[in-house]
């Protein structure tokens, strides 16, 4: 097995399709199909994409609690069968996400509910069960946030540790997360995950020269390739020989369609990386090709090989420096 | 084991307390406290109450399916031990009713997801068990709504196999399910379910005059004990020596708390009957003082004994023919 994924903090994801979903009133829901569950958390959301992208099979880790943790792990198991299930389970209940949606009014009403608090001992379980598995394996993606009870710098350890056993390592996150593994152990690949914030390496970042900056910043920090979404149609794209802005020429990008699109690039880079012999930036517009074929789906689907190749064609490249 | 609770439609009841509910916003709801998750089903619900009551054991029977069937009975095992549970598992997902609680705005948003699909070799396997188990208990209470699968005559069949086994048998139901077992093999103690219908066997009841003739009419059939809720503070009882009205005098009655109050009613009255040797109309007083103390609880909930009692000297009884 090639790839092991890590979501320390998965969560089940329902959608409930309620047409003028209305406060104070009693919604009846009389079909099944209105209502959706799938496994989500960012590394299982990589791992699920590579499965239906080209049958890489993958290992997947991280803590897993409750009904619905259960649930989480029994889909993963019956639809993707090459996930490979290495988590975790402790006490209290995995987060449960419940998207309303009221697709008459185009009203997204959400409520998250909270992950489990992960103890010492399950962290230490975990860290036992990583340098296991991390050994057998090529590449690792970190990805997502981490519950109740993880250390900020947790991240910066399993780097270090994937790197010692000879594994690149994918880096999606954010906030302290980010800045602390690009600066104790930096991973060879690193995406700021930049759905709820303008900040990357604790810097607030709104002008392109603030965008080429931190970019390089991180390269400096020892990353192979960095990738920035930049103003929605466009990402950065940092290695040790430059820098560049890969744009969306054509096609329409829906913005309400974003869902899972930071794991689609990651998952079709990884792709890429075990069938090719691309270049860093060739590998880079690869996976912008497959968030930009995503974004034709509502839900967080992976797009097919050929979706993606098609969308190739699409991207202009341009070097900034 | 005197007791058997029949609940063909189970669900698990969800809470979730959000403060400001509002439509198109993500909530983060971040204690584990705001979300509860209650075994549910009117037969269930008799159950846990009996349970709770006086530690009276029951059976409890019906049909559950999938991951929501799972958390009812494995909430139920855990939280109430002496219920016994001889649950049918089918295919699909038992239902699942989501209250989104506001108590600023006093808003209750729900959502109800619709309950599996009861194929006929299930019902056929749940009449055998049935058969079997009524053989062994006192009172058989057949209370709630059937699940799509299930024919509007079932409710008749238990009745009458549990009358022949020597069973009481308690019957809380609405619509075509009241009717016919009411004219096919009438259960002795009969208490319409009024919660969203003005309708009793087939006929809309708003005078006292058509109350009281309704209520006759199901005596007439051969029940020895009927109880209907009339104009929120009072029941009408009826048996074959007459028929009475109930009112409840004093202490404040709470109308967004009537949740379970039916269910312990008729938890009151089975533990009225399994513990003393009261008249008919002593054991509906009983019940409607359970179903009055229930009511000082938001959540559906069983009152003490000694709860109870304190609300019987609340009840005032005229005999109306």
């Amino acid at each position: 097995m090639d790839v092991l994924t890590i979501t320390m903090n998965p969560a089940l994801d329902r959608e409930i399709i309620i047409p003028h979903f209305q406060l104070n009133t009693l919604h009846r829901v009389f079909e099944r199909e209105k209502l959706i569950s799938d496994p989500g958390g960012k590394g299982i959301n990589v791992s699920m994409m590579l499965s239906k992208l080209n049958d890489t099979p993958s290992i997947a880790m991280g803590f897993l609690g409750g009904y619905t943790g259960r649930i989480i792990s029994e889909e993963l198991r019956k639809r993707y069968p090459n996930v490979t299930l290495n988590f975790i389970h402790i006490d209290g209940e995995s987060r449960e996400n419940i998207s309303i949606l009221d697709e008459i009014n185009h009203y997204i009403t959400e409520i998250n509910a909270p992950g489990p608090v992960v103890q010492e001992p399950d962290l230490l379980h975990f860290m036992k069960l990583f340098n296991t598995v991390v050994s057998r394996t090529k590449i690792t993606v970190i990805s997502g946030s981490v519950p109740v009870g993880v250390p900020l710098d947790t991240y910066s350890i399993l780097s270090e540790k994937a790197k010692e056993s000879g594994n690149k390592v994918y880096l999606e996150a954010r906030g302290q997360l980010l800045t602390n593994t690009v600066k104790k152990c930096c991973p060879e690949v690193v995406r700021p995950d930049m759905r709820s914030t303008n900040k990357i390496m604790g810097k607030e970042v709104e002008s392109l020269n603030e965008y080429m900056e931190v970019g390089k910043e991180i390269v400096s920090y020892g990353a192979e390739l960095v990738i920035i979404s930049y103003k929605f149609k466009h990402d950065l794209i940092f290695t040790p020989e430059g820098a560049w802005i890969l744009t969306i020429e054509q096609g329409e990008l829906d913005e309400s369609h974003l869902l899972g699109t930071g794991d689609a690039y990651v998952a079709a880079m990884i792709h890429d990386y075990l069938t090719t012999n691309h270049s860093l930036l060739e590998r880079a517009k690869y996976g912008m090709a497959a968030a930009m074929a995503k974004t034709t789906y509502l839900k967080k689907e992976m797009p097919s090989l050929s979706d993606i190749e098609k969308n190739l064609d699409n991207i202009k490249i341009e070097k900034l420096d």
